[in-house]
This record gives structure tokens, sequence and C-alpha cells, in this order.
């Protein structure tokens, strides 16, 4: 059986949040988020962002958060600005516009937006009413590209989103991991209130399901449920999504688990580093794109699965590694000792 | 403690599937529903209806599996026919109209439809193109009122729709415990042949989520996983789904579930029936009505959870009590000693 | 060739606007409603209403403000609370639900709503978040009955929806013919305290095209040709619309064409009450529903065009009859005749 | 008084046009299109274009043309490829995303689409089901930037379409003088054979309003009057969009206006080339973008109205200039003496 480093989703959840749900299984509670686990869950969340007036609703995954999240902001005419790499302009199936809304990609190095990227953007929807009107910036954190922000690079385009009166919505399917690499200042705190409105993803961080949106914004928060109930997005046993949080909030589980993922990747990134292999992007968490001989893609496939990402030459391209909260050292070692003998 | 009989939706799942999830939790899998254990759930699906041609995906819940079904086979200018209390009008914050396609509501007196409900409103939808085109019938089977359809019914439902062009859903989110109602003379199989388009719920019967949208219309299946993906239903880990759906085909224990949460409202049913208690409708399923007087109600609440569901007079309400999968002998055996005491 | 009491949308315009579009035909004008003629007949339509802070925009037809304006209002789970026979709900092809938004249809028996109505429709939507929440009351005037509201009967109804933060929305695809009718006691500034929004209608008053939304409360304003534009209504040359606006508020017009067309109906209606003849409904306005024998329809069908509306009886039927602006005395008295001979 | 070259619908309509509206203005007809102007109007169209099984709807502007089309042809989960010019990519405030629909744009040198800038999206939208489905083709003629199709890029786009299972949408918002320039080898024959829907632009040719869409793939036709009247696009008193093509369509009207504003713009094209004036792009129909000094776009601001379109430097800036139907020898005249005497 090869060892699969194609995504952070092969696997089931961690083990203590299987042993949570086997351990209330069956006590009766109330449906539809109302259960004790969720309200718990969301007061540990707040706990740890230190933000008491936030509102909290868990759905089950990242297109389903983003695509509630944006429709229930904007008015008919108000559109979307995100990195072209943003996951919902390519990976969504049109998800935002299926609401109704325009999304404006920028074309940006790094997968992140910053005040330079956006102004031009502004700039050219100013033919009323004629145009879309751009309202909400949409950014990832980890991105697509495996790149994390700063905080004075958040603190900035934070301003300038109040400023030019725009939402600034941080889509975190891998906020785990953008917040735990090394190469990130920033806390969750620190999104809290930089960010209107964010999500702290669960799926790709060892919870089952399960992603929970946080709406820091006042304005934003009235209603919102009606609004999750309406996409099909209400679990009637909340409770699968409450106790997950729950445990994955306990003791910092969350982060212990995203910073075991991007520790992984780096040992892999080192090695290759240390052999003189260049990357397609030079990433800190989870996700590494080293650029590969086809030969060694061929020893590398023998005992492992990955995406060959994009074609360099006819010799050599970028391959995609993702490694998660479950996998083990063997793995890496492993595939480090094979870089080890043919490089 | 009080017990509940508030909903069918209280516990987690079936310790089977539980048990199950703890097994498999650890191997690695395709994503996107593409695991193994989804695709042999669908075998066993398909296996169960005699009908191999049949499409079928898994999504969370009920009403992300109506409009998903909906949205994906109408036109623009297409409607739904709907039994007044069909659960997509009054308790799905609109989320059919959110994809565009008005919901007619017909009154009938038992929750079902029948051609004669149907033909008056085609008749009233003459004034092309003034108004929007009814092109998809919806029902539930049990409905609402926990009634079920007999094969004849559904019969002529089924020959009716085809005869007129019209598109058959069944909304299936206790379909096991309409088939397995004794009331009921019809099987999987039939539901496969008769309707367009049904799904199967686990959510309702010991499944912590699940409904399995079958397409036995191959005009339905082709594309409908985009469908899937852009309304944000797609998990990540669909082995959730897979594996739960697996466990509930083994040895039929999704129907031996949906019999035993029957069987407990039936006890309920004939302990009150025999002491002159008369119901706001004839159920033969997990859901009873029966109108009782205040001070029972008062005396029940003591012990137990359940809606007051309706007014009769100032005197009397009808309640509604539902059982489920996991409703023990214990909490119907005590809940009749009181009837017994009181009446 | 018959004369046609069909509707009020058989001829042209009037010739007033005929010779106004001539006169102007060559002179060069901004596009897109920012043309001269546009803003004086804003300011005509403003001064009428004695109203200077409303915002108004006109549009090509009826449907067209339906749907723009209440996508305009609504959240995405918001829904509009329309009498039954609204036009919104029956005649216009899904129009409001194809735009995301549930419509609510309550019976009344003369196309009124009134607070009684709509209270229990509120009552019965409680159930947060799991169904719609009513925003928009939706009405007439003159109704699709053709009657009309008393200013008692609008004031209470304005402030019922003030105090339960609804909306208040008037179709007046026929508000002249309301405010025109001898029933009548309103006036356009009354109009234009007691709602929120409302349009003035030309096409069925002496336009070629042209409705003239009118925004009163200041919330819904800002923005709002974004709307217009987006849905498709912002005509290139909006002057088409200016012009005749222009042309209907100088010296009354608007009002002396409705006052026509209603009087043309009352003259019909007085002779048909002088012969016993019962209506469907009592109106004062340009339409009539006379119950007639068949005999009748058939004499009458020699000479005339007109709807036969609701069979009654073997016998009787009740038949349509709708005056314009242009309705010869000549046609009314021929019309008048044939009752006569044959009554 | 300027004369204004900013657009070409800053006049009425042609002559014809007012003068037929005055003399069939009383006579009665059928609403919603049914008239006999209407009527006679798809007569002379089909006739025009030589194919009988076409169906042909009226309606009033580009904008509202484009998304009727595009929604009813698309399933929820396809969308649109179009040049990045296009019109619905910038100009039309997301109308077709409102309607749900992506737009993908391509970027091309002259606005125009060919099946080489097409492949590439094709090849990149294959993550299936995790992206839209391109499914139509959006392009105009003539284009944004004034350029046109020639005859063989039209086949072979048309080829590509069919062999891609492609639908192909002609926008001919400015289609007469797409066809009437001198650089153009297509006629609306040809037109009717190589694209699946079109529509002929009346709004910036001649007439006060109008488009007619055009339906030439009869899996296309079925029903689309329903998506016409929901969106709010069909006039009560259609005749005044039957009236005014059928004027257009006698004696090739429609094609000798486009040609005059063709041939206004090519008279000042040539006059400037002629000394030493470039352009932002070579256009052969009724916009030139003249690339022109400060001072000369002083000295032209004198006596005529313009937009200044794209600054080139700091003392040069490209103009654009669009002539019309009705666009006099006069003013032409004067334009170019001032260039003569300035350049």
């Amino acid at each position: 059986m090869k060892f699969s480093f194609k995504n952070d989703y092969s696997e089931g959840g961690h083990p203590n949040i299987l042993q949570a749900l086997l351990q209330h299984n069956l006590d009766q509670q109330a449906g539809y988020g109302e259960d004790e686990y969720s309200l718990k869950a969301k007061e540990a969340i707040k706990r740890k962002m230190n933000k008491e007036d936030a509102e909290i609703f868990f759905v089950s995954g990242g297109t389903q958060a983003n695509l509630i999240v944006i429709s229930s902001i904007l008015k008919p005419y108000q559109c979307v600005i995100s990195a072209a790499t943003g996951h919902i302009l390519n990976n969504e199936t049109g998800a935002i516009e299926a609401t109704g809304h325009k999304v404006l990609g920028i074309e940006t190095p790094d997968g992140k937006l910053r005040p330079a990227d956006i102004i031009p953007v502004l700039e050219n929807h100013q033919n009323v009413p004629h145009q879309v009107m751009p309202k909400l910036v949409y950014i990832s954190n980890s991105t697509e590209l495996g790149t994390v922000y700063h905080k004075k690079e958040l603190k900035e385009l934070s301003d300038f989103c109040k400023e030019r009166n725009l939402f600034l919505f941080m889509d975190g399917a891998r906020l785990g991991h953008g917040l735990t690499s090394e190469a990130s200042d920033l806390t969750l705190e620190n999104i809290a209130e930089l960010t209107d409105v964010f999500y702290l993803g669960g799926t790709k961080n060892g919870a089952l399901i399960g992603e929970a949106i946080v709406l820091n914004n006042p304005e934003l928060q009235e209603y919102f449920a009606f609004n999750i109930k309406q996409k099909g997005a209400l679990l009637a046993k909340g409770r699968l999504l409450g106790i997950q949080f729950l445990e994955l909030m306990k003791n910092d589980l969350y982060f212990d688990l995203a910073r075991h993922a991007n520790q992984q990747a780096m040992k892999i990134k080192k090695a290759l580093q240390q052999r003189g292999v260049s990357f397609l992007s030079d990433t800190f968490t989870n996700q590494i794109f080293p650029i590969v001989s086809q030969h060694l893609i061929e020893v590398l496939s023998e005992g492992f699965e990955f995406y060959v990402w994009k074609k360099i030459d006819d010799q050599f391209s970028a391959i995609r590694l993702i490694t998660s909260w479950n996998t083990p050292d063997e793995a890496v070692d492993r595939f480090i000792e094979i870089i080890e003998k043919e490089l």
C-alpha cells in the first residue's frame, strides 16, 4: 500500500474526536446546533480568540462556508475581490456566482492580496451603475499556494478595507496550518481583530467534517442562522460538529495537529533543499511544491502517491506534497531516504 | 433527566456505525466520495433496489438533498407541486425559492398527493407564458403527517406524472419508516421503479448525518455531481457518508431501525386508543398526534419532552410524539404506565 | 372590426406623447436616464407628490418594476406577503421566486390586504431559522379585482407595517385608475406618505411603455440604480421614458386619462345595474365583471372583444370588461344600446 | 450646443419609425408581442436571413437580451466564455452572474475570439466536478473595440463550437455596423447559419429601443417566451418593438443606417490617418480610437463631446469617437476642418 501525500483529508478524524463521539453517542440532545457540545465549543473558540461578542456557526465544509458567508453579506450588485488563485475562483464549480455574485480575480505572485493589488480594481470599477461594486475581499490563510500572511500585511489589508468600506473575509480551511507555520507571527486573536469574518477549518485538520464560521463584525451576525438553514447547511444532529470542535479546542489540539502537519512538510523541504532542489514557491506550511526530475518522480511513485502539479520542462516537473495531522514519521523518513539515495 | 419524544434525531448514530468509523479511521482514502466505502455502499443500495443503472450520491441532510435535486432538474421557468404540508414549503427557509423556483402548495387531508389534486393546478397554469410551468411533483414518504403511500396510489401517481411529462421526486427523509410501516405494501424496489428520483434518509434513521440521493431516471444522472459540488454538499471526507450507509445496508439494519421506531410509536398509539383517545391524523409510522387534555400534558411533561402541536379547544391539544431507532422499551413502558394511570 | 374591451393596453400612446417624441426626436441627449426629459419628469412627479426627497427611476413594465423593487429590498431569507390574487403570484412566471424570494399568498375577498390578514402569517412564521422571514407587504391599487384602498385602510396598513418592521410596496400598474376612482379618497401625496415604495403605471394609462418607481423610504434609495442596470432595465435611450412621463404629468393628463377610463366603465356598469345585472365584485375603476347569460355573451361578441372570466353556472358567466384612456363614447354607447335591447 | 460623438444612442429614432408609430397609434392590437406588426417584423427578418425555422423575440435592450439568452441556455453548473473586453464582463453590473453563471474572460488583442483562445480554457476546466463547465461562447460583432469578424473566422469558430459541444451566441448590439463595415464579408444569412443564437441590435441603429433575439438552433427555441416574461422583458405593448423592426427591415433601412454611421467614422479616420495620427486599434465600423495630443483634445472639446478613452503618456491620449445613423455631414466636416487646421 502506497502512502499518500495527495491531500490532508485522506484519513478520518483524530482519535480523541472518535472517542468523544462514542462517549456521548446516546445522550439526547437538542437538534440544529442547540446541543450542549456546540454551545460549549463556541464558548471555547471565543475564549481562545478573546472575543466574547463574536457569533459562531458550524457547517460541514469549505465551499459551503464560502458560499453562505459571501451570499449573506453582499447585495445583488456587489462582488468579491480574490487572488486569482483563490479557491472560490477555481475549485468550487462557480458556487459563488451561483448565488448571484461575480468574483474578480487578481494575479499575484504568492496567492496573497495587498492594498496595492486591490486599488486598481477599485479604480476600474467606477462606471456607476454599469459595473458591479466590489464590496468583499476574500483571502485565504494559509493560501492555496501554501504561503502565509504576516501580521503587518494583514493589519495593512484590514485598515485598507475599513477605509474603503470593504468587508474582509478569511477562508481558513487551513487556518491552523497558517497560524502554526514557522513563518507566521499571527495569532487567532489577531485574526478575530483584523477580519470581519473568517472560519476555522476542521476538515483538513483532524475533524471528520466541519468548519467554524466566526462573525466578528456585529453587523453581519443578525439572522445569519437563516442563511445556514436556507443553503441546506444546518445539520439536524449539530452535535456531530459541536463535539468535534470541542475536542479540537481542548489543550490546543487544533494547533498541535496543524503544527505537526507543517513540521512533517518542513522536514521533507529541508532534505530537498540540502540537495539543491528548488521549489515552485517558498512555502512554510503543510504544502510544498518541489521541482524534481521525471526519473525521481517515477522512483518516488513506487512508494508514494502525490500530484504532479506543473510541468516545468521536458525533464522537470513541480510535484505537490501535502502532509497532515496524521502523517507518521515513518512515511516522512522513508520519503527522505529515497531522496537521499537518488539525489 | 426527562426522556425526549421531540424528534428522531436526538441521539448520535447506531453503535455499528460508530464502530465502523473507528475501525476504518486511519486508512487513507480518496476524497470527495471516491473512497471504497462510498463505492461499496452505492453498490449495496443498488442491489437492494434491484436497479443497477441508478446513480447514487450521498449528501449531509434533507434540505440539502431537496434543493440540489430540484434545482438540478428544473429550468428557470419551471416549478414544483407539493402538498401544502410539504417540508420544502414550510420548514426549509425558502431553500427552493432561493434557487429560483416557485413551489405550489396543494391542500390535502393527509399530506399525500393524488392525480386529482394535481389536475386543477395544471389546468390553472395554462396562461403561457405568464405563469410558471409545473414540472416536478414533490412527495414525502412517510409524509410530514406520518401517513404512507400505498402501492396502488404511488403507481397511479407515477403513471399520471409520466403521462403529463412531470418528474416525480420522493423526499425520503423518513423512507425507512414509510416502508416498514404496518400500513405499507411498498418495497424499495417499487420506489426505484415508480419515481424519477428519491432519497433514503439516514439522519432520522440511525446515521450521524447522511441522505442517499438515488437518480433512477437516466436523463437526470449526467453531470449531477456538479450540482452537489456547487451547492457546497460534496464532503472532502466522503468516507463519513459511505461508511454509514454501508453499515445501514448490512443485514437490512436500515429497515430494522425504522421498524423499531414505528413499533414503539404504535405501542403508545394502541395504549391511547384503548383508552378512547382520538388522534389528529391516523398514522402508522414513528409519529403520532394524540389529542389529550391539558392536565395529561402537564403530568406527562414531568417525565417527558414532546411538542404541543395544535390547540384543539380550551381543554384539549394534539401533542406530537416521535420515536426513534433508539427509543428504549423502558421509556415507552413508562409513558404508557402514566397514561394507564391517568386515563 | 370589433371593438376590444380586453385590456387597457390595446392602443399605442396618447397623442401628446407621440407629438413630444416627434418634437424632441433629434436633439442629442445623455443616455441611461440622464437626459433632461427624465430629470424634468422626476421633478414634476416629486412636485405632484409634494415629496422632494423621493428618488424616482423609470422602467419599461410592471413585472420588471416588481422584480427589481423586491429583489433590491429583501435579504436572501426574507419573503413577500401578497393577496392571493396578487399579480406577482399568478401572472409573472415566477419572476419574484426567480430572484430567490418566496411569495406568501393570502386569500382575501376583495384582493386587498388588511393587518388582520397579515397577523396570522407572521404568527405562523416564528420557527426561526426554519422558515422564511416575512419582510415586505405587496399590495396593488387598484387591485387585480378592480377594487381600491381607502385612506383609512391604507393608513392602518402603513402603521401596522411600520410597527412590525415590514416594508410596504404598492404596485401601481393602475394607480391612476385607483386614485381617480369615485370610490377613492386617496391622493398621490398620501401614497407617497404611506408607502415605502410604489410605482406610477404608465403602460396601462396612455404611455407606450413605462412605469415610474418611486422610492420614498431613504433607506431604499442608495445604489438602487445598480439593480435597474443589473436586471437589464436601464434603457440606453432613457429619453423614451422621460418624455412620456413629462407629458403625462403636464396639466394632470395622467389623472384625466385614468378618470376617463373609469368613467367609461362606470357608464356600462350603471346601465347593467339598472337592468338588474349582478357583478362578480363591486368595482369602481376601469375593470368590471358583470355576470351575464350565454346568449348575451354571444350577441355582444358580434361587435366586441372581451374575456369570459369565470363560469358561474350552465347559463351564466362573469365577463371582464376593461376600458382605457382611449375608449371612445361611441363604443360605450353602442355596447349599452345592445344591453338595453337584449335585457 | 456641442455636437456629441460620445455614443450612438444620443438621438431618438429614425423618422420613418416615428411616422409609423404615429400612423398605427390608435388601432387596437393584441398585447405581449402578438400584434400584427411584431408578427410581420419577424417574417421580414426571417426572409432577410433566409431561415424560416428561426424563432424571433423582441426585447428592449442589450443587457436584457444577453441575460435572458444566457440564463435560458445554461444549466446551473455551466458557464460562459467571453473575450476579456466582452460587454457582459465589464459593462452590465454582473447581470450574467446575477442569474447564477460565471463568465470566463480571455485576453485577446482585438476583442475577437478564436478556437486557439478557447482551447486552453477548456483544458484548464477538466477537474470534474470541482470546476464550472464551459458551455457557451459569447462573441460580439462588431466587437466592443470596433473590430469585425471575417467569414472564415466565424466559420472556424462555429465549427469548433459544434465539435466541442459549445453553443455560439453573438451579441449584435452593433450587428448592423459589423455587417456593413468595409472590412466585413459576412451577411445576415451567414450569421444565421453559423450561430446558435444572436441578436439584431436596434437601439444603437435607429430604433428608440429594441433588440431582436434570433434563435437558430431549434433546441433553444421551445418555451423561450417564458424566460422573456420571467425576466420582466415582455412588453404589454409589444407593438412598440414590432413597428420599429418592421420599419427597419423595409428597404434595408437597418443596413443603410449602419452603413451611414460607419462611413462617417471612416471619413474622420481617413482625415486623421492622412495627418499621421495613429489609433489604439484599427477599426472599420462606427467607433474609432485615435491617439491625439492633449492640446488637440482641448481644441476639439470646444465644439464636440467625446470620451477620453485611455491615457497613453503625459502628452497623448486615445479618444473614442462614435458616429451614428444620424451623424450629419456637417458635424463630420466641421470636425475634420479642425483637424486639418491643427495638425
